[in-house]
């Protein structure tokens, strides 16, 4: 059978069972308490008094400070700060797109591992900047207050965006950058400061067949068996910093029963979207981008088959589309679930019947679902359009030829009106992106950008004005073919002299790539204008008032949905049942043996050369990876787990697929977050990978 | 949570899935053809065609001959030949109920294990008895030419009785026994020639917590890590018996997508039974058997929780209602599908619609429909009460003295109008068991007659006739005790003289529990002679018209149901999709000690010491368990699994939960076949148990 066929097959026997639908009887009729373990607390913010009656556990101030800043933000994912000397431990495959940056026909270091045994030996990455979480602070009056009322919606959020830029610019000194994040979908807002850094280099990264064993069929399951893990040194001026806040390695790991912490940067939920927004999720966007998706990845696998350099540069995509398309189809199994989405509108309408019958509340939230439903309608209008020409980072040098025309647009305006990915605090990451030196493959762009401008004919037809403004009449791949091969912007001194030369320079240049991204400039600014405007105002707006409706009913009981910012989630170390049985609670590198040995070492469960190698040094009781109740999501990749003392005892690295549900809501049922085990990695670097230094580094040896 | 909740919340997250429901589009709607590797094959009429086509596997009479007399029928299990010193092997959980009568307080053989480290050592057991198939002959002709297909139901059902027991007389000689099976649910007619073993001794049987290694919890589950073996031998005249068939020992044992055969004794498969008698045991035989089979388990944990003895003495009871209620779960939830059922129906209207329309097999079902469906409710209408009265063989001094009187006042009457099992064929058989020295312990027997009389008053209501006769007034606490305490029959002498004294002497016989027996004997009769004129009767009689009709359609293309005696199954050594990735199709060493480390070895699964203390010996790369499509079913526990060459690759054990559905209906989408991998068996005789010469024996070294 396909594997597509089989991922869907497996999925749909837990989504679609009977049990769930016990869950969610529990779960999704109680919206006004958080559910067991569930929360992606904001530091600000943390479940003190539910920590102290479940787990009669007090966190100092001290210790709440520790973690928070001993934790870091790897950009679209989490790792933490191990050492005094300013090593970063995260996950290999949030890594990947280093490891790929940095690695050359001559040093395939995802394929091999890469081992600086001295400082010396580290590697610089091109576009790596981490940030660290300093400080936060309220400025929810100050945003809203910004913003008249009276005024249409797309008015409104110009005025909310402006008062947000105001606040980081303002809140941007003494080294720090400020950050204004919308927090319950509109209902707060925090001013965030960040520590950042740009100088990262690469330490310590395993084999991906040891980071990732099993592959994308194990991805998301559980027992799993792998060492997603990747080292980094962070420096400043030269040197390795010496963070003042670090986390110290546990002796013993996590352990059964466990109370476990993870902190880190979940991306997104949509816990607090209304029944309109869930179905549009299902009914519209997840086909589509599955749809997309599949084609995708499809195209970069009949790349990797021309060859084994061109299979060298494809990995990382065809990893990183794998991993979507996997979460993509738990998630519209999750949400076609006839009974989860009866007892999601069974939820609003009790919610809504609360909120009508409270004063307070009520003058809060007066026709907001309908609102938003018809924000939907508005989004359901251009859907296919919409996500159809959100093609640009599929080619490098198409993202960066936008990147130029859109910056030296952006930076001619006043910092107020500017796209927020301009604002005069962000602007030195985007050059850091820009300017980055990680190479180019212009064989991979000319076909991936062929690709996308096929789907966007085939999606929306060749009269379509866009597919006519993009092609010119001509086929996809001559336009592709084309432009990659008259572009000079593979080269950073020609995108620095273009940004340098602003406006002026983009506008004389003869780049034909530059010549195309500025004709399609217009259009773009249009259906984002039209998407600001029309749909996310009032999903913000309308999000924003039921989120205050709710507070004026239950306070502050139910955490914020994820939003890439730093977190705090909690609960036990804890396997779960399954099919009769009980899935334990960790693995071990005796498990990694009989997994491959059970599929007879065929790929993807060839057992690593390296463990294969070293199986009578090995401890094999040693746990490798395991399981807890603390909720996270996408984005938590890398996430530290520390022990009650902020001891750290793994590292997250997955959820299991009964997991892919908390993107909607949380159960602790049988989803969990899966970590690599504290102990796996300092024995697989002492036993595998000659990197005992290394170990006695976090070890504090 | 409660155990219970678990199992069910387990079971019906497969059995809900649209991913079975996907299965049964395929399956159930072809029902004129075999499914896959689906059938239990009867060993005259092996699918030949379809092993030829799908394998290219060509068995010989030879292979065929020699496969069917190295089998060996262990009552209710499966086993086989495997040394040419009679040497036979079969699951540990098989041979339970003989550890169980072989051990004392002095000796826990299940607990401990046993191991005859010579012949002199080997344990004589009290009451097992072997049989191995040495011809078959097709008799349908000769039974249903005995029936007058113009008398009532009964009637016809007597003549075809009686013709049985003529022919089973018959056939009874050369030191074979006759038994005619009834295949096709009475469709066909076979005689079944039998050799039969009673001197059979344990050599050698590994302690518990190996051989079933996660307990309750793992069992019908895959991955799975136990040494579910047992080995006795076979004697004759004081000697062991050189069997003329036994397997040779493969080399490899079974590897990935070997073709392998399974050849044992499926008990009950119901995939010929009409939706009316599904609904029968959905809606009524399933919900009663598992409410009194939880009743009776809670009955013997508290009694084991009395102390050590007691806990020793209730062993093989709790095992045994565990796995009973594992397995009715299962069925029930599978019969509770709606889809599954739904499907089952449109299969029976389609049939019904072929047969209508095809002249000659309509001649041969004309209402059998509906007559079935009338014997449901027939027998719905004293279903609790034909069930709940079914406990005589809870408590075995009841059991042996229903026996006793039984055996008297059938041995009185003709051959041919006897209960089947007191025909002259089966008296040595019961005798047998009936004066076995297997010890009693009559504090068990009257803790459990206490709670079954109990459930009677309790079905039935203190007022039915059955409970005022059983009861006389007094409480089921009263009257347990009194019987108990008042029986002399735990002495096997006393049997024996009221046996040999005949119906007299038994009527004369003043021990409490013979005079309740006969007291109870009249309402027994009644009840049988209800249950086999009025639905048994029907049952037979249409099903073997609808099988008939299905012989016309389509010739015998599906195998029979299974009916306990010897078949043949085939099937590739392979795993299987299951949430998102795949099951392996072996676990190894390395796979027990990952497991029991997973669970931080607690309870079911510690290690056993045995293993533990072996880890250095044991090449943990050995493969454990493995799964393959055979098409099993309870019964088939111990059968051999054989390669093409006829060597022994496998032990079945079990099936996964995925396998409960094969009582209905064949899938290999997920369900496997779970069995003890060759290897592992000499591995742990040789490394664990010190047992080097029966591994060497098996070898042929």
């Amino acid at each position: 059978m396909s594997r597509t066929a089989t991922l869907r097959r497996g999925t749909r026997a837990f989504v679609a069972s009977a049990t769930l639908l016990a869950v969610l009887v529990a779960a999704v009729l109680v919206p006004a308490a958080v559910r067991a373990d569930e929360g992606m607390w904001t530091f600000d913010h943390l479940p003190l008094k539910q920590l102290q009656e479940r787990y009669g556990f007090a966190p100092t101030p001290e210790w709440i400070e520790h973690v928070q800043k001993a934790s870091i933000n790897f950009g679209g994912g989490s790792g933490a700060f191990v050492s005094p000397d300013g090593l970063a431990l995260t996950n290999h495959h949030v890594a990947l797109s280093q490891l790929a940056k940095l690695s050359s026909p001559e040093h395939d270091y995802i394929r091999d591992g890469f081992f600086a045994r001295s400082r010396s030996e580290e590697l610089p990455c091109p576009d790596l900047e981490l940030k660290v979480l300093m400080t936060s602070e309220d400025v929810t009056i100050r945003v809203l207050g910004a913003v008249d009322s009276a005024s249409a919606d797309s008015a409104q959020s110009d005025q909310r965006k402006a008062a947000m830029a105001r606040i980081e610019q303002a809140a941007s000194r003494d080294g720090l950058k400020g950050e204004v994040v919308e927090l319950y979908r509109g209902g707060e807002y925090w001013l965030y400061r960040y520590k950042t850094y740009k100088d990262v280099r690469l330490v310590c990264a395993p084999e991906e067949q040891a980071a990732s064993f099993g592959g994308d069929l194990d991805n998301f399951s559980f027992p799993r068996h792998d060492l997603d893990f990747a080292f980094f040194r962070v420096y400043e001026d030269g040197q390795p910093v010496r963070p003042q806040h670090w986390f110290r390695w546990s002796k013993d790991g996590a352990r059964e029963g466990d109370l476990v912490f993870v902190s880190g940067n979940p991306g997104t939920t949509k816990r607090l979207y209304t029944v309109a927004q869930l179905d549009h999720e299902r009914n519209l966007d997840l086909p589509l981008r599955i749809r997309l998706n599949q084609q995708r990845l499809a195209a970069y696998n009949a790349y990797a088959a021309r060859g084994p350099e061109q299979a060298r540069q494809a990995r990382d995509r065809i990893r990183g589309l794998e991993n979507n398309l996997k979460r993509q189809h738990g998630f519209l199994e999750a949400l076609s679930d006839t009974a989860v989405m009866g007892m999601q509108r069974r939820a609003e309408a009790k919610l809504r019947q609360r909120i009508a019958t409270n004063q307070a509340a009520s003058g809060l939230a007066i026709l907001t679902w309908e609102r938003i439903a018809g924000a939907m309608k508005e989004l359901g209008r251009r859907h296919t359009e919409y996500v159809t020409r959100e093609f640009g980072r599929s080619s490098r040098l198409l993202d960066i030829a936008n990147g130029i025309v859109r910056y030296t647009t952006e930076v001619a305006k006043p910092n107020e009106r500017r796209f927020k990915e301009y604002r005069d605090t962000k602007l030195d990451s985007e050059r850091f992106r820009l300017f980055s030196r990680a190479p180019v493959y212009p064989e991979m762009d000319e076909m991936i950008l062929g690709v996308v401008l096929q789907q966007c004919r085939d999606e929306l037809g060749a009269d379509h004005p866009f597919v006519q403004l993009a092609l010119g009449g001509r086929t996809p791949q001559e336009v592709a073919r084309t432009l990659i091969a008259g572009t000079k912007l593979a080269d950073p001194a020609v995108r620095k002299a273009l940004v340098e030369g602003g406006a002026k320079a983009v506008a004389a240049s003869k780049d034909p790539l530059i010549v195309w991204a500025r004709k399609l400039d217009a259009p773009y600014r249009e259906l984002r204008a039209w998407n600001e405007g029309r749909v996310q105002s009032v999903e913000t707006l309308d999000g924003g008032r039921i989120a205050r409706a709710r507070f004026v009913l239950d306070g502050r009981a139910l955490p914020p949905d994820a939003t890439g910012s730093l977190r705090l989630s909690y609960g036990k170390v804890a396997g779960y049942p399954q099919l009769t049985t009980q899935v334990p609670w960790a693995t071990t590198f005796h498990g990694l043996f009989d997994r491959s040995l059970g599929f007879s070492g065929k790929p993807p469960f060839d057992l690593p050369a390296s463990i294969a190698g070293h199986e009578q040094d090995l401890d094999l009781n040693t746990p490798l990876n395991f399981v807890s109740t603390d909720d996270i999501i996408g984005g938590n990749s890398g996430s530290a787990v520390l022990n009650r003392e902020g001891e750290y005892v793994g590292l997250v690295f997955d959820g299991n697929v009964q997991s892919y549900a908390w993107d909607y809501y949380y159960t602790e049922e049988q989803a969990r977050c899966v970590s690599v085990h504290s102990r796996a990695l300092t024995e697989a670097l002492r036993k595998v990978y000659d990197m005992g230094a290394l170990a006695d580094e976090v070890e504090g040896r």
